[in-house]
């Protein structure tokens, strides 16, 4: 008979945004007439622009004739849409066999830790999206879960806090394979600056460490000189594989579309090629993003879909901006908010899922307490500027009564 | 430094489709006016029925409006369509959370992989689809590739041929936890019978196996009695996943759109149910299909989709009617055609390579060599019937000439 996967097991609890649902959907059982507001998942919301959209739909009108249909495309994804990431993202530094284009970050993760395999040591920031660890384990990467410690026996955690301006004190990181690292940070928001990128990457090249960047949220980087990529630091074609996606950049969490940057550079210790083994990888685990989906990337990707989504970063910046204005005069303590769509607030002396029912039963706002992204987020909660201007006004309103009631 | 992961250097050769893609442009590089017709592949080419492309386009044009918008949706897919899953093709049999919707067969193979871990050992069909057994391989489930017997050492091949009405020996198998089965099958054609399934099911029964049930050609079917879903056959449910795909249904291979169904009823030794532990998989490796995709799927399962694409279907089966009429004039022993869209075609005396290359420099077709579904394939050819009518025509003409002068 067959046996349950112990590294399935050893998971922890459930997956954090499940849980908030769980705790939402209580909440309005008992209070059913509450006109909840979510600063909770980090989820688009402002429809796409006409351009894109338009695009789309006339690609799935093309399907229904003989000239415009398509089947399979390349798993890799369709070459003009490889060349203009490159061009458009890179200044055109890579080929396009070096990008892989996917249906998300999500699942490029679980690909990637699959591409790596179960004897990988993983260091991971703390807090962080929890993909990155529920994955790790899942793959048998790790030991066991401490209850104490709210951490997995194997995975190295590296505390990112105000303390070390949300920078983990590589000198103390024991040696590792993989090195995930998410800038702007889910959920602290905070983007690392160039000289700490730069330690990041000299960290890697002396400790033959590879790095796995997550720059989902790079379109929010608003400040002069804050790398946008990993490989605007020298030497990171050599040590780091980049994660892209369209989700935040672009509003596709619907649509799905991400890709991954392989720098045919990079080396495993046997001197084979990572790029051709992630190629066998993807191939073989993928059959390629929806053709739609890759249609829309196409149009995200000219002069009028860059300037349009440009406009709505802008829009949910200016949402962030304007909670960060009523929390400060609030005199809460803050970080986040400049560079990503998130802010992460301090709730000194109680617990985040205390601090999230708070927020839930006095001001009926969801949001995500940080402890979900690990231990080292105790006491914070993370909120989302997604959201329609109104939403964001009122909940900034709400969050004003709240601690002006504290 | 980060070691190669030993389980994808155990990886013998290129995946079977590349390596097709590498001779057929070297051969258009000798010989650059050829027209080459391709039976290679398994793609579909006939446009999406106006019904559904619609649909698509509409949904896309949404997307565009507050009011049409939508982000993330349920990683397992939204509810309207798992339950048009469960009415329209289970005669309403699953509850929707027991029906899971992805991007389609190919990530929902690596991802079952990924929940039953590498302790599992593994059965499948030989000639079969060939992603079962190197995602095997990646997840660390096998031993080293044997370059006599081109099998992977760990895996247990069930031969399937003319010689046995295509059905493995069941009682030479030897304890497995997963038995991979494909009905109608890639490559052969055949479509299993309601007394082969039911010594399947009964098989697993006794033996505490799990059936992963490939169904990605069910719409194929056309004799009656031969069951469209595992499910079809008594007891299934406690032994069963059955996986479906709209692409070679609905024509929606690069669109892609696939399910899984994964009834409570299953369980664990320890009696933990296997659902509770997928949807925790399905959810934390993947994000939810394109809703663009998704929207596809649900004008599928409306009576005209319905109908549009059971036209598509017959007219593939028209095409493997042509074909098939052909090659028995010419005195070909073939299989298949009947339930699928696939015909097996016996070359005595030569292997399946050579047949290849004959087939391409003789006749200019692209045909797929049995050899790369396993070992058993060896001394085949397979030919798909999805095309034009007039490339099939054309190719039946090439066939005809190829077979009469040898």
């Amino acid at each position: 008979m067959v046996k349950r996967n112990p590294h399935v097991a050893k998971l922890a609890g459930s997956y954090l945004f499940p849980e908030i649902v769980r705790r939402k959907e209580a909440f309005l059982k008992r209070t059913p007439h509450a006109r909840l507001i979510s600063l909770g998942i980090g989820d688009t919301t402002e429809p796409l622009p006409p351009a894109i959209a338009n695009s789309i739909s006339q690609t799935a009108k093309d399907l229904s004739t003989h000239e415009g249909y398509s089947g399979y495309g390349p798993e890799e994804g369709v070459l003009p849409l490889r060349n203009l990431i490159s061009s458009q993202l890179y200044g055109g530094e890579f080929a396009p066999d070096e990008v892989f284009i996917s249906d998300g970050t999500n699942s490029d993760i679980g690909r990637l830790q699959t591409l790596f395999g179960s004897n990988t040591t993983v260091a991971v920031q703390d807090p962080t999206y929890p993909v990155y660890v529920d994955t790790s384990v899942i793959l048998g990467q790790t030991a066991s879960f401490n209850a104490l410690s709210k951490q997995y026996h194997g995975i190295h955690y590296m505390p990112c806090s105000p303390d070390n301006d949300f920078f983990p004190v590589l000198s103390s990181l024991p040696p590792c394979d993989l090195i995930y690292f998410c800038s702007p940070n889910n959920p602290t928001g905070h983007a690392a600056t160039k000289a700490q990128l730069t330690d990041l990457v000299n960290y890697a090249r002396k400790h033959r460490s590879i790095i796995i960047y997550d720059s989902a949220y790079s379109a929010y980087i608003t400040e002069e000189g804050v790398p946008r990529s990993i490989y605007e630091i020298d030497g990171a074609r050599e040590v780091a594989i980049e994660l892209g996606s369209f989700s935040k950049m672009a509003g596709f969490t619907g649509v799905r579309l991400g890709w991954t940057v392989v720098p045919k550079e990079l080396a495993f210790e046997e001197g084979h090629s990572i790029n051709r083994d992630w190629n066998r990888v993807h191939t073989t685990f993928f059959n390629g993003a929806s053709n739609l989906a890759q249609a829309g990337g196409m149009a995200v990707l000219q002069p009028e879909g860059l300037q349009a989504i440009d406009q709505q970063v802008k829009f949910y910046l200016a949402n962030a901006a304007l909670l960060k204005e009523i929390l400060l005069k609030e005199g809460v303590e803050l970080f986040g908010g400049t560079n990503a769509p998130y802010l992460w607030v301090r709730f000194p002396g109680i617990s985040s899922w205390d601090a999230f029912e708070s927020l839930l039963e006095q001001a009926h706002l969801i949001t995500a307490p940080g402890s979900g992204f690990g231990p080292a987020g105790e006491g914070f909660i993370r909120m989302s500027a997604f959201g329609s201007r109104l939403n964001i006004e009122q909940a900034g309103q709400r969050l004003s009564a709240f601690f002006s009631s504290r």
